[in-house]
């Protein structure tokens, strides 16, 4: 099933993006290793350099299952999928893996990634698998009033997770189904 | 002086992170406008797309002269220049703005950006012009030993800015200059 190759992590930023803020990407973490796994529905991200390291950085809400996983294995992957799949995607937007199981709900399989890190869902197209080397809430009292209004009317800060990028894969002949089903 | 275009602010990730991350990139601010302009050198930042926004992610110590300039003007910019002019950007990261005029002293010119938010470095090849919407300190709590006394033996923890991107702009037939003198 996995027929991704190694890639440099500033690769294929445009599509990735472009997916992201779209569609959605999947974030997986570990229920429990090594086979029980949740993946929530991302929208927002970056990627870049820090402290010498390559960095995927996500946001997540601290009342999120993904929350409390994150708390005790600190790992996840970024799961770019195919256009095919936007349904899977969007259903786990809207369920909780608190009382789901997500994946199987929606016919996705994950594996434990190359680093050991985190699982990574087979059907993605790229993943970053990442580990959380720092964590920190978004402060209000410097956030303009657009973006604490617009985003956070009931005070639910984003938490933000900085994951060192262990390793990242694509799947080479399957780029075109970013975009085409 | 200025050739630049409008750019989408996901193009060129690959050559801007490998510049950044060898040798550094200039993050130019308002000492007073319209034309007193500071610049420092950064080796670290992020791009992706956070609120439904572009977003430029830079890091200050709370020491250094642009986190006061920031304070006054939320605004930033980040120039990518060519390599020809590595020795003046490295210059920008062994002075202090507070008793020197960097820019003047390297040769580099400055101009309001497109945006009127921000300064721009007229010899950058590529330019993001960013307002600050949120900023935050690391936490050392949550962060891993190793960069914690790695990069914060003194416990001067960098404030983190995310710029939104207003506006980013490349010179594109100067491109083959970021990495040929």
């Amino acid at each position: 099933m996995l027929e991704k190759v190694k890639m440099e992590y500033t690769e294929y930023f445009a599509e990735v993006v472009q997916v992201l803020s779209t569609r959605g990407c999947l974030l997986a973490s570990w229920k429990n290793r090594p086979d029980q796994v949740n993946a929530m529905t991302i929208g927002w991200g970056m990627i870049g350099t820090i402290w010498g390291r390559p960095v995927f950085q996500v946001l997540v809400r601290p009342s999120r299952y993904t929350a409390d996983l994150l708390k005790k294995e600190p790992f996840f992957s970024v799961n770019v999928l195919p256009k095919a799949l936007d349904a899977a995607v969007m259903l786990c937007g809207s369920r909780s893996g608190r009382n789901h199981d997500k994946l199987a709900e929606v016919n996705l399989t994950a594996v434990a990634g190359a680093a050991h890190g985190a699982p990574v869902i087979e059907q993605s197209v790229i993943h970053y698998e990442c580990h959380i080397v720092e964590s920190n809430q978004f402060a209000p009292e410097a956030m303009v009033p657009d973006i604490r209004d617009g985003a956070y009317p009931s005070g639910d800060y984003h938490r933000i997770y900085w994951g060192q990028i262990l390793d990242c894969r694509v799947n080479k002949s399957a780029m075109n189904t970013l975009f085409q089903e």
